[in-house]
């Protein structure tokens, strides 16, 4: 299931999203969730064109914790080392916007890159997650765009700036739920600028893996429902401009697209 | 005026706290405020002794952000540069604790440390703060502590895990609203462990001061009201071991204690 969220005449739901999304914005039907997706929930039976609505982004999530450098050949791109251990950091919820929400340039920076991530959703509050029970505090799976300000992640050695102003974390089309772990875990990542190729990997070229970054941060940390996991950027990083279009296109989820804009 | 959050028959509230701390937990009444601090609000007269209620964070922040090496002699105990730009990183909401709650060794640490630090709480929606209005946005102050696991963070270059574990940030026991900016910028800070004297300083001893902190940090992102800003910690940073009592003393603002204890 590919659950959205949306705001229609000024309400804010969650809602299932029906058909084929090669075929529109006019082929997809929002069916409308009874509740919100961490529980139980039922659809509604009300279903209004996706094309009626303003998509959200798909969760608020309370964090969302990013890792850095876990692709070898991004790493390389940037003439950084592979870290042993994640390199775990925060983007705050301030950061994150939805599916043609513009990322807009900060006035600090002349150099905000694009990162096309796969984000996890995490469904229940959970720590100390063992390998083997990752799969069930996972709600689903969306693209991200981890935004960088590439100028100022070289001068500020934490990252707070340069990867938590506003609108550096767009999330979205919707959380696929009908993807398991596995497949998950070997899906094709891009980023396009302009249609044109810039990134292109595959989720399984991560160094440390989906069930491995769960472990690893609820060894710390409590993850809430809607929390967000970022789980690094394949090789191909580049600038972005006012004026340009991101897409970040995950296999079997969808594409994320967001204008990059100056600031008004 | 001191506000605090606490539980008190199974209700949270928040109140205004009277009387002379030095006279013990009995001889402080809570007058209990109606709604939230982050508006105009009243004072019931309704007021129960300080002893009979549970203190609770004084807020629950959306996002605290902090600061790196903002004291000069602390970055120069840990070998360490001064910035030029403030490095600034956040501690999840998930990490917050209140006055008297433990902080719980992680695991994968074999060395936690205490960081006494100003926190400064943000009563508004704010971005692009100028210097002149920066006194606006401020609800007050209180103690915190920035606990870090100094070991993963040798390891861990962003900083995640080592500084945003489940209890690695202390706040409290209030937040008192009646200290200018002024005499923020310079007020006695101290950290004990067990009574015994580990951190002295001053906050005028910070290497970017308060205004020019949400000035940098607003440039970046939106601060919402209950986001908290920690300062830096002054020198005299070392090690916490289960069954230590750590308490962190502000001059006008009063003593956040907390007890370390092992994961059970």
């Amino acid at each position: 299931m590919r659950i959205a969220r949306f705001s229609i005449d000024g309400n804010v739901a969650f809602g299932a999203v029906e058909g084929d999304p090669a075929g529109g914005p006019d082929a997809l039907l929002v069916d409308i969730i009874k509740g919100v997706p961490f529980a139980e929930f039922e659809l509604s039976g009300t279903k209004v064109p996706l094309s009626k609505v303003r998509l959200l982004p798909p969760v608020l999530p309370n964090k969302v914790v990013a890792i850095g450098r876990n692709y070898a050949a991004h790493a390389a791109e940037l003439g950084n080392e592979v870290p042993d251990a994640p390199w775990a950091f925060f983007k705050p919820s301030t950061s994150v916007v939805g599916p043609g929400d513009p990322i807009v340039y900060p006035s600090f920076s002349q150099e905000v890159h694009h990162e096309a991530e796969l984000a996890v959703v995490i469904s229940r509050l959970c720590r100390d997650v063992p390998r083997e029970r990752v799969k069930d505090v996972i709600l689903g799976y969306t693209c991200a765009n981890d935004v960088t300000a590439r100028d100022t992640q070289r001068t500020e050695k934490q990252w707070a700036r340069a990867k938590g102003f506003d609108s550096a974390c767009p999330l979205g089309p919707w959380i696929e739920t009908s993807i398991d772990l596995a497949t998950a875990s070997d899906l094709a990542i891009t980023a396009t600028v302009n249609g044109e190729l810039r990134q292109a990997g595959r989720t399984g070229q991560m160094v440390h893996g989906i069930e491995d970054l769960i472990v690893n941060i609820t060894e710390a940390m409590t993850l809430l429902p809607g929390d967000v996991l970022l789980t690094g950027t394949p090789a191909g990083v580049g600038p972005l401009l006012p004026g340009d279009e991101v897409a970040v296109t995950i296999e079997g989820i969808g594409t994320l697209t967001n204008k990059v804009i100056s600031r008004g």
